[in-house]
């Protein structure tokens, strides 16, 4: 038995990814761009081994097993890198033939699967890597991400740390449509983020078919396509110097832009919450109030904020948050553990309704306890990791060692 | 002295009007279309008397004296309805000089200001219409409409009942920026609007600078101002066809792109709350339970929703949020109070939470009670009425009837 275990991270794009050009192949309509953000706070762990033994492929998902029959985009990562590792075994008989194994995969989250933090982009690039070490593919990782996007779009983007573009490329085949590295992680180390979770009882539409109503129906999108070429340009040239002011404008123009157009299609599709409008607002204020961008907000296909802002002033951001979007009483002990010692004992302390002279502290009412319900303090960091085998998710079996019946 | 009375009526765009070329003469940036709504249910009404003993120009809103001084907008009105009726008395000097008396200006909604009702457009309607009738100018009601657009851009389509489409004009002096009537308030009588009364805390931005931000700040409002020519020969059509399958979605997806624009404008401009959004959500479900338009929504600069839908889908729609907007105890008594008799003893009777075997009816829960503070039932209908000097807000003394201190 062969056996592998990785984590791969989250990223979130500050140049959205929305509307694929070919479903099949997710070949998708404009270039993105994403943040790669700390594993130490986000992953998905993937364990995969594979066995002569085994007598079909089997996945289980956070410990419980799923029907993977007609999961068509996991079985596109399994038979291409299958493909990529039958040639080699048939260039060097002395390989083991672990193309013609059955596979048995674990993957777990760090973090809740329906919190919407992107837990398809870290699952399906922790898939794809763990596959290319299991079979030791002698693969770069542009190469591999192609691969990835065919699983899921964005994860192509979780193969690399630090700051990541997926080129939309422009071949009928997707051979060009990959995802490249703009800085690594150390590039840029004053960049943090801190993630609103907030809670929304109602689900979403789904990005799939979401970005899909999104290309058909809206007139505007149309001329988003028109303007992205020229933002990623902007954007790439911001990170390249360090620049936080622009960072900061294009990041949330980009998001707001992203929401817009998902309000022109028809029916349209809200992710924004009353709550997300108030975290907007605030950040507007608390930047307004210096006169200067000191934080920006971004929000995927969900209502969770990711405030993107320098380490300096992640302090303030954390009180201010804090004030207007209190924990509720029974979740006060997660509500934010101060992963980087931002204060004493790593208790949040105090909060900070005025932040100086300028600040309109009424420029949103304290919200209900619990409108926000956690804070993920995090930093921009690595690509995928390659683990221990003591720390695989399955057992000497191929079983997983925490087994939900 | 001279005295007269007049109601005006509100009107709810069906193509918005956003953005203005020139502040000074307000000349917007694209055509609009709107249609008039019952003087019966919401109205402004203007009492206005001229008198040589007045030693200034004064005005009340709602029985409160206004400081006029910097009310550049009134000033506009009077200067060029006194300019009108001083050509008059020069070429007929039996007339009264009423061009130069001073006037009081008593106005007074029949609905709360605050509440996002287009009160600006109604009560500059009826204070220039009340203005032509006192000083008898023979002027077209197009003609006058391009005064009262100079006192508030939209109070020009309140001057016509009916369907009402404001052309842009081309000049730079604005001659030829006027309202015209689409077609008569008789022309589609089936048609009628429910106005869903949405609490919301937060006031938002004014829709006077709103409009100017978006103009300034979003890329996205070039493109919707490219495509509203084609837009207005749609609804145009639509209308004098009765048709009201294209009058629904043209509607319902303007007041989108509206609102799109207003999220693309930086910072971001957001008029729907989580309400409007439901409301949003549950129309189109009650549509596709259907499988055809049995209604449309349409938001302006505020939460509250307006319903457009033939007659006969009325009580239907009524019941279906009154359920899931179910009123507050303490205003259950105003919260529709069935001026048109949809229901026996003019009560609201049972809700209805399932339309038909296709209604999903958990497409969105039941909202907290108040949530939606009221509905009226309105009808298209005419154009500013004149009243009877009995029914005058002024006393003989030129001072309100009903003053508060």
């Amino acid at each position: 038995m062969a056996s592998v275990t990785c984590t791969a991270p989250v990223n979130i794009a500050v140049v959205k990814y929305w509307g694929k050009r070919d479903t099949q192949l997710i070949l998708p309509t404009n270039d993105s761009l994403s943040v790669t953000l700390s594993q130490d706070i986000l992953h998905s762990k993937t364990s995969i081994s594979a066995s002569k033994e085994y007598t079909q492929d089997r996945l289980w998902l956070n410990g419980k097993e799923e029907d993977i029959t007609n999961n068509k985009r996991m079985h596109n990562c399994f038979r291409e890198t299958r493909a990529l590792r039958k040639k080699m075994e048939e260039q060097d008989s002395s390989l083991t033939p672990l193309s013609t194994y059955c596979l048995h995969v674990c993957s777990e989250n760090n973090f809740p699967t329906a919190a919407g933090l992107a837990s398809s982009a870290s699952g399906l690039a922790a898939l794809v890597f763990t596959l290319a070490k299991l079979f030791d593919l002698p693969i770069s990782m542009s190469d591999l991400s192609r691969i990835a996007r065919q699983g899921s779009g964005s994860s192509c983007r979780s193969l690399f740390g630090g700051f990541v573009a997926w080129e939309m490329g422009d071949q009928e085949d997707g051979s060009d449509s990959r995802a490249v590295q703009i800085a690594p992680d150390t590039h840029w180390p004053e960049l943090e983020a801190l993630i609103c979770v907030v809670s929304d009882a109602k689900k979403g539409t789904s990005s799939t078919s979401g970005m899909q109503q999104t290309i058909e129906t809206s007139r505007l999108m149309k001329e988003r396509l028109q303007l992205v070429p020229e933002l990623m340009d902007a954007m790439t040239k911001a990170i390249l110097d360090k620049d936080f002011q622009s960072f900061a404008e294009l990041t949330m123009r980009d998001s707001n832009q992203f929401h817009c157009v998902c309000l022109d299609t028809f029916p349209p599709i809200f992710y924004l919450n009353d709550t997300s409008r108030g975290i907007i607002k605030l950040i507007h204020e608390y930047n307004a109030s210096y006169g200067t961008y000191k934080a920006a907000y971004t929000f995927d296909a969900g209502p969770n904020a990711v405030i993107y802002a320098p380490k300096e002033n992640m302090k303030e951001i954390v009180q201010m948050i804090a004030h207007y979007f209190p924990p509720s009483e029974e979740k006060k002990s997660t509500y934010f553990t101060d992963p980087y010692h931002l204060f004493e004992n790593g208790k949040l302390s105090g909060d900070r309704p005025i932040i100086n002279d300028s600040f309109n502290s009424s420029v949103i009412p304290v919200y209900p306890a619990g409108s926000v319900g956690r804070l993920l303090h995090t930093k921009v960091h690595d690509g995928p990791r390659v683990l221990s085998n003591d720390q695989s998710l399955l057992n000497a079996e191929g079983i997983p060692k925490n087994l939900i019946q």
